[in-house]
This record gives C-alpha cells, sequence and structure tokens, in this order.
C-alpha cells in the first residue's frame, strides 16, 4: 500500500489512531459482531409459534397425524408455501428438520457412503474429490469439506458470482471436482447475487465429473433489505433444460425467517435425486417433527404470509445495516485504508482492509472487548491469502451496541491501517 | 413338526379352519399390525404439547433463549429428567432431535468417516466390519448395517439376553467385530430384558477390537405393562467399573412417551464418546430444537412426570396386550400351532409358529386383509432361517380392531400350520 500523505501527516493521522485505541480498550466494551443470529426482537416476530399449532390441531392437508410417525418428505402444505420462495415445485422439495446445514452434511455424507445419481462409485472410494469454494464464502461450507477430507479449491467472486472463466475450466479438466458451494443470493459474506447469466452457465458447462454437484444454498432467498427485491434465475430449471436436471442440490430454511434453533430447513433437487435422498433418509429416520412443520403452516399460512413476515423483519435489520455504512463511511471515507459491501439482503457486510491487516485489525478489536468472526473464516483452511477480507454480523447487537462496534472497528482499521502505512 | 393327531382328526381341523380363512378373507377386513407405532389416544395424553411452551417462555434454565441457535448439548434441565431414566449422568448425555435412530445412524456414520475413540482408523478404511445382531432384533439396526455395508452376525438370544457364551467368543476371536446391537429393555420383538449377569458380561468381556461398541438402544426403558417395572443393570456405569469406559452408546427417545414424531432423542455415553459426538455434531449442525426441548421440559416437569405419564400410557396399552394373550391362548393355546411371549413392557408380541410357516401365515393373513410385518424383519437382511418368528405390534389399531385382527391371525396359523402337519 503506497500513499499521498506527508510523513507528518501520516504521523499525525497515525499517533490520534493510537489515542483513540487506547481510549476505546478504556471503555471496557463486550460486543460481539460474530455470528449472523438474529436478534431477540426478530425471534419476537414469530412469539405465535410458541402456542401453536394448539389443542386439538394435530392433522396435516393430507389427513395425517402429524403426531405420530411417517411422512418423510415432510407436510405437502408447508412445501407448498416455500416452492415459490426457493424456486422448487413442492413435489421435489423435501422439508426436514430445523437445520439446512444438516441437509447439506447429509448430502454429503450420503454422496460418500452411498452412489449418488449419475456415479460410478461412491465418493469415499474415490482418491480425491474436490470442491469448489467461491470466496470469500461461508466457514461452515468449509468445514464441511475439512471434515470428510473433501480439497477445496477457491474461485475468486465477482460482483455477478464466481468467476465462470475459472469455474467452467475447473469443472470441465478435473473429474475430481464433484462440487460447488454456492449461496447465490445475498450471499455470505459479500451479499453478492449471482447474475442470470452465472446462473445459466452453472446449469450447462460441462462437466468431467458425471455426478458433479450444485450446492446451492439459498439461506437468503427471502432476507431483502431494501424495496426491490432481487431475483435470481431458476437454477433446478435451468439445470433441467440444460440436460444436466440432477445437478442442483437446492437448500433453504426458515431458521432466519421463524426461530433460528427451530425453523425447518428444505431440500430440493430432481425427482432422481429427492429419491436418492429420501431413500437414504428412510433408513435415518422415521420422519420429520410434522408438528414443528404444522406450527410454521398455521403462523406463515401462504407465499404472502412469509412475504409480509419478511418485511417486518427488514424493518428491524434495515437500520442495522444503514447504521453500519453511515459510521464506516463517516470514519474511513476517504481515508483509502478500506471498503465495505452495501448488500442489498442477507446477513452480512462484508469489509475489506488493507492486504495484510485483516488478521491484526481482528486482534486490536479483540483487546477493545470487539469479538469479530476470525479473519481468514471466509476461507477454505481458515486462509486468507490477502489477510484482507472481515465479515461483520450486525444482525444480533442491538442498534447501540452495533453502533459502538462498528465505530470501535473503524478505530482499529485506522491504527492498523496508518501502522502498514508507516512501517 | 410331528402330531398325535390322527389323519381324520387333522383333516377335521384343517377342514375347519380352511372355512375359517374362507370366512375371514370373506369380510374385507383392512387390519395393520406392522408398525410399533403409538395411538391416537396415546398421542392425546400429551396434547398439551400443541400449546407449549406457550407465549414469552422462551428461557431455559442456564439463561439461553431457546428460540436462537446454539446449545449442541441440549437443554440441561430436559438432561436432568431423563438422566435416571436412560441411567446416564446428565452432564453425559445428549439431548437432540426427534429420533434416536438417526442418532444411531450418525453414529455409524461418524465412526465409519472419523476415528471414534480407541480406534486405529476409521471403519470405512477397514477391509470389513461386523456387527453381532441378537435375534430376533429390530429390522431397523439391521437396515443400518446393510446400507453402510456392515457384516451382520446373528447371536441367538436367551431369555436373559444374547447368548454370551456367543457374543463373547465372537468379540474376543474377531477384530473386525466393532459392534454389537442391543434393545435391553422388553426388546424389540420378543420383550426380553437383559440380566444383571448379561449386562455386567458385555461390559467387562475381553475384545479384540479396540474400538469395540455396544449399541445400547433403551427404546423402551420407561415402557412397563405391569406393575413390577423392570430395572435393567446401569451398562455405562458397568463399562467405567470395568475399564471399558468407551464401550457403550446410550439411545433413547420420548417418540413412545410424547409424539412418536415430534419428540426428544437422546445419546449417552463416556465424556470422551461424547465430545466425539458433538465435535462431529458441530460440524452439521448449529444445535437441536431447544423450543421442542423446553416445550418437553414443562410437560414431563421431572422424572416423576414421566412416570405418571408412562402409567396413563399403561393403562391404554394393558389392555391392548392383555387382548392379544387372551385370543391367542384361546384359539391357540393347547393346538401346539404356536407360543407367544408376554412381554412385561415394551411394544411387542412375538409369535412363533412351526418352521417354515412365518411367511405362509403372513401371506394368508394378508389375503384376508391382516397386514402383518413381514417374516423375516427381524432378522438380518430379513432372513429367519427357520422362518417361525412373526412380530405382532399391538398398540395402534383400536381394542377391537386388533381383537378382529389377532382373531384372524390366529385362523391363519391354524390353516398354514394343519397343512403342513397334514403334508
Amino acid at each position: 500500500m503506497t500513499t499521498e500523505l506527508s510523513p507528518d501527516a501520516l504521523a499525525g493521522l497515525l499517533e490520534e489512531a493510537r489515542q483513540d485505541h487506547q481510549d476505546l480498550a478504556g471503555r471496557g466494551l463486550s460486543l460481539d459482531l460474530t455470528r449472523g443470529k438474529p436478534a431477540s426482537g426478530q425471534l419476537d416476530l414469530s412469539e405465535a409459534l410458541l402456542s401453536l399449532p394448539g389443542s386439538g390441531r394435530h392433522t396435516s392437508a393430507d389427513g395425517a397425524d402429524v403426531r405420530n410417525y411417517g411422512g418423510l418428505q415432510g407436510l405437502p402444505e408447508l412445501r407448498e408455501i416455500f416452492a415459490g420462495v426457493l424456486q422448487v415445485p413442492a413435489a421435489q422439495l423435501l422439508a426436514a428438520g430445523n437445520s439446512s446445514l444438516e441437509l447439506m452434511h447429509d448430502c454429503l455424507v450420503h454422496a460418500l457412503l452411498s452412489v449418488v445419481p449419475g456415479a460410478e462409485s461412491r465418493w469415499v472410494d474415490q482418491e480425491r474429490i474436490a470442491f469448489l469454494c467461491p470466496v470469500p464464502g461461508y466457514d461452515r461450507h468449509f468445514a464441511l469439506c475439512e471434515r470428510f477430507g473433501i480439497d477445496m479449491i477457491p474461485v475468486p467472486m465477482t460482483p455477478d458470482g464466481p468467476d465462470m472463466e475459472v469455474v467452467e475450466r475447473l469443472v470441465a479438466e478435473d473429474p475430481a471436482v464433484k462440487g460447488i458451494w454456492c449461496v447465490p443470493k445475498y450471499s455470505n459474506p459479500n451479499g453478492v447475487c449471482y447474475s442470470d447469466e452465472t446462473v445459466a452457465r452453472l446449469a450447462s458447462m460441462r462437466a468431467a465429473a458425471s455426478d458433479f454437484r450444485i450446492f446451492w444454498d439459498n439461506a437468503y432467498a427471502a432476507h431483502h433489505l431494501t424495496d426491490e427485491p432481487v431475483e435470481i434465475a431458476d437454477l433446478l430449471a435451468a439445470c433441467a433444460e440444460a440436460g444436466n436436471p440432477d445437478r442442483a442440490f437446492v437448500f433453504g430454511s426458515t431458521s432466519k425467517i421463524t426461530a433460528a434453533g427451530a425453523g425447518v430447513a428444505f431440500f430440493g433437487s430432481s425427482p432422481a435425486n429427492l429419491q436418492w435422498l429420501l431413500g437414504n433418509n428412510a433408513k435415518r429416520s422415521i420422519g420429520p417433527d410434522k408438528i414443528n412443520q404444522l406450527r410454521h403452516v398455521l403462523f406463515l399460512r401462504d407465499a404472502d404470509g412469509v412475504r409480509a413476515h419478511m418485511e417486518r423483519q427488514r424493518a428491524l435489520l434495515k437500520p442495522k445495516f444503514e447504521a453500519v455504512a453511515r459510521i464506516l463511511d463517516a470514519e474511513l471515507g476517504g481515508t483509502g485504508l478500506a471498503t465495505w459491501t452495501s448488500p442489498k439482503g442477507g446477513y452480512f457486510v462484508t469489509l475489506e482492509v488493507p492486504d495484510g491487516c485483516a488478521k491484526e485489525v481482528v486482534r486490536r478489536a479483540a483487546e477493545a472487548g470487539i469479538v469479530l468472526t476470525p479473519a481468514g473464516a471466509t476461507h477454505p483452511y481458515g486462509d486468507d491469502p490477502r489477510d484482507a477480507a472481515i465479515r461483520i454480523a450486525p444482525t444480533y447487537p442491538g442498534l447501540a451496541e452495533l453502533e459502538q462496534a462498528i465505530e470501535g472497528l473503524a478505530v482499529c482499521v485506522r491504527l492498523v491501517g496508518y501502522e502498514q502505512l508507516a512501517r
């Protein structure tokens, strides 16, 4: 990094930042910006769930007693509600337990230990398996790959999604590349929404592996922050049209719609993939918690109900994201020390600091009682080669706490940035 | 099978049975005795769950917001309630989702794909893995082995549990034997309760495999049918005392206590095994449905609450098991064609018919509209070498339907039995 600042000006700015950081550390803060958790006010929006379905209401639309065993695919009426949101026909959608991460984990397990449609053998019997990991990305995706010994190949993100030149080349060349992790809308952590062209190319690109899968984690499908909800192209339909019907595994959940620990997760795919997962699930369970699914049906009612609910979520989240943008702009705008995303939805802001500074910013913030997601967590193996990306999760703290935390973070960016310039 | 009946007497009995079966088939019955499902009357006992925890109640004993992410081990206050029932200290108990079968599946998956404490390598990297399967046993245990390519070695059951001479020899000799399936109390399907000696020998026997595990599916821990609840010995404590602390994986659930599809499942084990499972679960999920766990705490309250609830369950189930015994005795007693179990708890009666007759009895019953669990399901690979065991699940049908079904079943046993004698 170079600067146009005079040595004296830089020394002054650095001294000021040091003083600010000392003051900050003296304030005894204890603030946490680590995880994308809903705030209790957001959870209060679903208070009615705590008393639903209510006495005597235990029958699903198809006449099943939701209290009993069975119904592996989940309640049809709940799948109808989320079919549009997740862009998966209800008949190809599975409503499961309380975590879409579980479904991703289990799809990997079943592909490792069973033969996924199109595969020549179980993945565990193959010498090497690799997944493409657009970076920055979601640390829990990367942790799953690491846990199962799946190689991770980072792919740069662009404003339209992963760099498709790189993706197409790697997927076409290497039969060990079995998958790619995608958060296609309001991506974790940088808010990118995949363009229609990106979706079309993902659906139609040539794959060396006959069992290549797109793990499409549509976690923020309904999680808009602006008046203009982003719509992405329908990957599942595009794959079918392109003659690759089994390529997409679609995931989603109500974790950040209703209750983070007690929502409903969804899996959607081609009929063949759905049957494969249902067949494997049938060995594992006698069915999901259908009472909780009925509870969600009664609470959300229909797709309009989801939209209205997400408007109420937005009313709570928008001021927080606005505060982050306002403070970063006021404190760091024009310094040349940082850039940051202005996401139109989702749960995160990505702050980019000068190369080599992210870890030190996180360390300095921790000294002042502000806990951030570890620098590097957005990259495979926790290794951000530029050491530049910091994920900010503004949803959980109250507005006043959030403002304190972002102000403190800005101090740390100035301190570390000017220290580097002065070196 | 031989008989002391004269040819004429036998011909008369056979003719009578044929006539009875013809009448039975003409009645157009549609009855299902296949699965161990609670009846709706049993589920009604937990009606209060449908409105719990209730508005404003979303905080656990340790102050966590049960609506949000986190709390991988499950609510401490729920674990306290079930610690005694499952004979696992609350600190070593994990409260999870709605299915203990899932936990068994996942323990196998993690042992296959990670290194279980005491193991030299992942199970998937070993040439052969085998489990001992006491027979008759639970078909879903066997299905898990089959799904993962784990060899199954049948072991005969005795009135005290599996034949320990056989178990000890196989476990001591063969390092490929990594586990044994046990339903130690009111066993599925024959109601056997493991004796203290059996438990002690399981805990202390020498194992060739350093990573040998007892899958202790205590599914019917609190599911008594008589005034004298059976107590079994504490396997986990016995394993620790014998110097094999990591040998036992204990499983249980409230599926047949509260709601079959929406209960809470438990895993209990040594600290090392618990940490192993928690570590693997941490990659898979951000925590279980803690709202449902709080719901169960508020409904069941404490161990006495569980006992009182199971008394109400017993009041509904006892007449059904009595009806099965009464009808089998009236219709088949003294014929020499069948024996059956009189379980003191659990969900099943095992009917033993003459060797080579079970499949035919099930087929004849189906002709008359009475669906039974497929003969052989109680054995690995669906193969009962004697073709003699039929599992009766009396809990789900109403009493009048159950009586019809057992009467019809007795007709089929007479028909098939006398046919065989007449051959």
